[in-house]
């Protein structure tokens, strides 16, 4: 087991990232000192729910604490004001107080809801995240909970920092090889954005990776969630610095909305999306390489490096424009200047951004 | 114009109370470095959106600032979530962005919901209160936001400071009279369990506060928010010393349950709490002019001391048990130890509380 320490003052936290460790859920709640005479409410999806929510139960139940637990159709679109309520229902019947927990048991849906209600019940009570996706290493760090409006994704939320992270890397032997492959592309990104020896040891050791490998994977969900810790514990409440965190995420989440969530995953998403950002930083001056090795990575993740010829290049820039980072015929965008070094841009053409998503799209 | 300042450290904020305060909240809001830049949203409730919001806008829009607003219908039951949904979809149709404000444009009510709104919205965005009730004093102070849930009050919720309080007394001259005593019950305990020369104060000047005389209602609501916030400041998050704060609400929370929210107003349910307080403290030990001066207090200001014969003491009882501060035939109460003074008892037999109870209603 390695552990991670996530450093933000008052609210620092541990990641504990292994093997085994759902069983160890009880004992780190012990260690970590929360009473037992609150009760623990654990969130999960339909997914999480059938393959771990007994074992997390049990676990708490023989170190003498009591648990509820609410379950929510898997997918995005449980992240509501709703279902928000709906668990508050289930809290206020279990009697959870004020030295209560929460535990995210599941990706970053259920990690951005759980966290959500653990922010927002009582005005704010404790909150444990056990992540089951790759993805949900991100999710894991830097406190950002929230739910979706109608209008508007993670419009509505708060800071809410974990007591703790209990990483099972176990866990992730159920998840769907689609989503081990769009997660690792945001792993792959930390490196991009802040540790060039990451970022090639990730190309290395792709196929371990995608085997789930657990040396290679606890290596890589550490490093991962180190950069992003380095990156939060300067900038905690996403003044300036974090803002390198959305490498590729202008050009994804224009894709993921003219695709339609579901036809791209986000990890796959903004790893076109960082192709884009690197092809732009070459026509913008930086050295050609910036793009050959940032293609060559996750081409060896096999993640799509083109944008589906079927989307419209119209439609992906008026996307971004909803975005409103752009000013004046220009845009602002994250660029890679080499290979684990990001730079914030203000004044990147919107031209020159269309003509690589066009570019991409001939790609495909 | 008296200006109170809340100390919390970075999140310290002034509070302006004064006449015609409303004209200058565009200027205020320049004073307080708000660009023009960022849309602002006014939230308020059907009552104070026809009576003042107008005037809000007109003084927002002579200093460059773009409005929006957004009303709800009056009373405790437009504190809700899906009320706070509606609201985003106003912010979000008008633009708001992380540098946007939000106004609380009323009571209590106003105040709660707006504030979480604004705790929310994008992860938390500033934040103005606009009381327009006296009661308003009371939650100007100290950060808590919420919205209930059907199974229990202020139970999703966060904590919030607000960048200013603009305190215009003018605004309560069309507060309806009963509003206007009930609220004056929350400033008189603000004297009772911190400052007995503003507790005898207000006694003398009951009349004039009735009357909403100026310079005495000034005077009462800068030393009403003084009290919460030197109790707030030391302790922000509501670990202990704020507990003072609940004086007459454990009977009062009770009163306002069983009678159905509306029989009686807060006010006027924690003075006859505040009573029975006071009642519980004499008979534990305390001299009895706690009680007697109380009381005399309360009839200043025509507050009722009893409790309404009809309702039935039993379910008092179990709606105070609900509040769960019962421990082996003992529970919690902040009790007075004289006037402007208070403890926190944990051993005050359940069966002095019921005698008390039943002793209040033969005085109705
Ligand atoms: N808070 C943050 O900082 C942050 C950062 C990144 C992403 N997010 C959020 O995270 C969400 C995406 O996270 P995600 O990709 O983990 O999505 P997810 O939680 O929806 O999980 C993806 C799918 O995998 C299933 N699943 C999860 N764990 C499984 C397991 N171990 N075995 C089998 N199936 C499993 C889920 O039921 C779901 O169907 C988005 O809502 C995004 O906004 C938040
Ligand atoms: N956050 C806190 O710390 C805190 C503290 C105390 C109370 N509260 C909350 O405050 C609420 C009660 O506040 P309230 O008593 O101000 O209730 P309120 O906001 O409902 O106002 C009472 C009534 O007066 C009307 N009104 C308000 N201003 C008016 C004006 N100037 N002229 C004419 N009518 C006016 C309102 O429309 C309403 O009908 C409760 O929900 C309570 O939970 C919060
Ligand atoms: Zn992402
Ligand atoms: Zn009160």
């Amino acid at each position: 087991m390695r552990e991670l320490r996530v450093e933000l003052e008052e609210r620092s936290y541990p990641i504990y990232i292994g093997e085994g460790l759902l069983n160890e859920t009880g004992a780190m709640f012990e260690k970590h000192g929360i009473t037992a005479k609150s009760p623990v409410l654990i969130i999960s999806d339909e997914n999480t729910a059938g393959l771990y929510l007994r074992r997390v139960e049990d676990a708490l139940k023989q170190k003498g604490y009591r648990t509820a637990s609410y379950s929510v159709p898997a997918g995005e679109q449980s992240k509501t004001l709703a279902l928000l309520q709906d668990a508050v229902t289930v809290a206020l019947e279990a009697g959870l107080d004020r030295s209560s927990t929460v535990i995210a048991l599941g990706g970053g849906v259920v990690g951005d809801l759980a966290g959500f209600v653990a922010a927002t019940y009582m005005r704010g009570i404790r909150f444990v995240q056990i992540p089951t996706t790759i993805l949900a290493h991100d999710s894991s760090v830097g406190g950002k909970v929230a739910v979706n409006h109608p209008l508007a994704k993670n419009i509505i939320g708060a800071f809410h920092q974990p007591d703790f992270v209990l990483y099972d890397i176990d866990t992730l032997k159920t998840l769907p090889i689609r989503e081990v492959r769009a997660g690792l592309s945001e792993v792959i990104k930390h490196g991009l954005i802040w540790n060039e020896d990451f970022a090639y040891w990730c190309e290395a050791n792709a196929s371990k990776l995608l085997a789930l490998d657990s040396e290679a994977l606890i290596y890589a969900l550490y490093e991962g969630c180190k950069v992003k810790s380095i990156v939060v514990s300067q900038d905690e409440r996403e003044n300036d610095l974090r803002a390198i965190l959305n490498l590729g995420h202008t050009i994804g989440h224009a894709l993921e909305a003219v695709a339609g969530y579901g036809e791209l995953l986000h990890g796959e998403a903004i790893a076109i999306g960082m192709i884009g950002a690197a092809r732009i930083s070459v026509k913008m001056g930086q050295p050609q390489d910036v793009l050959t090795v940032t293609e060559r990575i996750f081409n060896a993740f096999g993640l799509r490096t083109a944008i589906p010829a079927h989307l419209d290049t119209d439609s992906i820039m008026s996307a971004m424009m909803h975005d409103k980072k752009f000013k004046e015929g220009t845009m602002v965008f994250i660029l890679p200047k080499a290979i684990g070094k990001v730079e914030i841009h203000k004044d990147v053409p919107i031209s020159l951004v269309k003509e690589t998503v066009d570019f991409l799209k001939q790609e495909g």
